[in-house]
């Protein structure tokens, strides 16, 4: 779906008219949950997943057929900071690996029956070293956030985020300093592996970014603009089209809950079409997932990005949804209730 | 296979000498998750989960294909004592729902890409209400772990075993407690959901179970055989002959931990094969979990037995298997090393 906006102020146009679940397939999955071959409340966190996504699809006995995995890959000015364990020429590098079919990402796409979509944000284009000055233009900000919106097939029926950019746990601790305020320490962590005197000067990277921005922080969309990157940006306008067309989102780890979390910030109740898919390594992300206030499905200690966490919980979602739809009732299958 | 005993000393000679995992497969998977094109360690739990299932299986590039989902159902003399908040009868009514396709197991059986097959253990007959003496006679005891063993299929990669028999939960908890010592209050719990003076009752029962039987507790077999149950028996059989062909396993429940313990009990190190795949709400499950020293995969707060928990689990190592598989090393995809 073409983007519905041009400029920043369309863009946050959108959040003044959310739509919201649909309360008549909320209430007809609540009931046939409840009549289904188990004890009550057997499935556990499965059951309230299943209805939550009854609700966005607007169906009391939904399928989950086509969840698409859109990955959004970018370059990062502060990625020259020396932020990161790999050199900036790994994004190009690995966007080649997801085409190619060997990342991890696709090897999870195929156990998760999702579709993948790749998509380069300027990668020859790097952000500008936030501690210059703002990240992207309003322009760039812009044509990014349409970037994602646009990647999204409109005939999905989930979506997860995902994204490849060297630095970009750098521009998502600033992001999530910004909004929920704290020290640049509390936020950054090592990332793809920086430890030592390495994760002193990344960490000193965000708090010159926080103060160099420190007039701007209290808009969301300038936190964006200001100390993000074009995937993150992308990534934000991707999760925002789903809640529009009433698309469930799976969040993954750190950066796509930054990323997410400038939503959050525009307008609360933004992610409510959203679940977080686990909860990573990276030490800030249980903070940042418990100021959404997201509950994550899985915690298997992964911190790779690339959407996987969401990608593997996609098949948890599809168990939880094909228990609410497929199973029998007390009454259809003759089994006498407790 | 054909069981390889057909008398209690017979199934005790099996631990004598149990098979290990595949050095050479260990090394070799361990090598490869090295080279991967990730940081290292980044997938977290996965990358353990799928070199100890390539140690397993004997491949240090494994797939993962066949996996088996074996149930087992019995019916208890104690489910006459008022432990359950389901009537016995619907045992039976289950296992036609299972043949039915309408219970859980068969839609997460469908989402998992996994076998399903059904033993019925004498269900015309429920065993000894273990408050009066042995559940289970030598050789009822044996022909329910002989079942178990049977019903594993030759070429199955993968192993779950579940159950359906209503009282399960109070002979399970036992078992627990005769085999981990404490009272019977602090290993008996809500099962399929009884409360307040219910649950009362079905602690005392456990109670009067142990005080009967406290002699001959020392011995986990007679354990097993005096307050157990058929499908019990038959879940260790079926664990106890995957170990022998080195079929990796993943634990349910409390129930199915209860079973497994009883091999653990015969012998340290007999559930290396298996891992756990949730910890569920019955409260003594993460005090069994921890008596075999397994860390569950998935903690989404199910109790539902029927081995429902380990099925949502199977897709998570599949995921893990396929990215120590299918993934690009950093040579083969050219992608600069950290």
């Amino acid at each position: 779906m073409k983007a519905p906006f041009t400029s920043l102020a369309g863009f946050r146009a959108v959040f003044d008219a959310l739509p919201q679940p649909d309360a008549a397939a909320l209430e007809a999955a609540t009931v046939r949950n409840g009549q289904l071959t188990k004890p009550k409340g057997a499935l556990g966190r499965l059951e309230g997943l299943a209805i939550w996504y009854a609700g966005w699809v607007g169906d009391g006995r939904p399928a989950l057929e086509r969840p698409q995995v859109a990955i959004f890959a970018g370059n990062h000015g502060i990625a020259a900071r020396g932020v990161s364990a790999f050199p900036p020429e790994v994004t190009v590098q690995m966007v080649a690996n997801y085409r190619a079919g060997g990342a991890a990402v696709n090897q999870l796409c195929k156990v998760a029956g999702a579709s993948m979509t790749v998509t380069e944000l300027d990668l020859d284009r790097p952000t500008l070293d936030f501690t210059q000055g703002p990240a992207m233009t309003e322009d760039e900000l812009v044509a990014a956030l349409a970037a994602g919106w646009e990647a999204v097939e409109d005939e999905a029926d989930l979506l997860v985020v995902g994204e490849m950019g060297i630095g970009n746990t750098t521009a998502a601790a600033a992001i999530a300093a910004a909004l929920f305020g704290g020290s640049a320490g509390e936020w950054t962590g090592r990332g793809s592996g920086v430890e030592g005197a390495a994760l002193e000067g990344k960490t000193l990277v965000v708090a010159q970014g926080l103060e160099r921005h420190a007039e701007a922080l209290s808009d969301p969309v300038e936190v964006l603009r200001r100390l993000g990157g074009r995937e993150l940006a992308a990534m934000a306008g991707a999760i925002a089209r789903a809640r529009v067309g009433r698309i469930p989102v799976i969040l993954d780890g750190f950066i796509c809950s930054a990323a997410a979390a400038v939503l959050h910030a525009i307008r609360p109740g933004a992610l409510d079409h959203a679940v977080a898919g686990h909860v990573s390594a990276e030490g800030a992300h249980p903070a940042v997932l418990a100021r959404l206030g997201k509950e994550p499905i899985l915690e298997l200690g992964m911190r790779l990005g690339e959407g996987t966490g969401a990608i593997v919980a996609i098949n948890i979602l599809r168990s939880a949804v094909a228990c609410l739809s497929g199973m029998a009732t007390f009454a259809e299958a003759g089994v006498a209730e407790g």
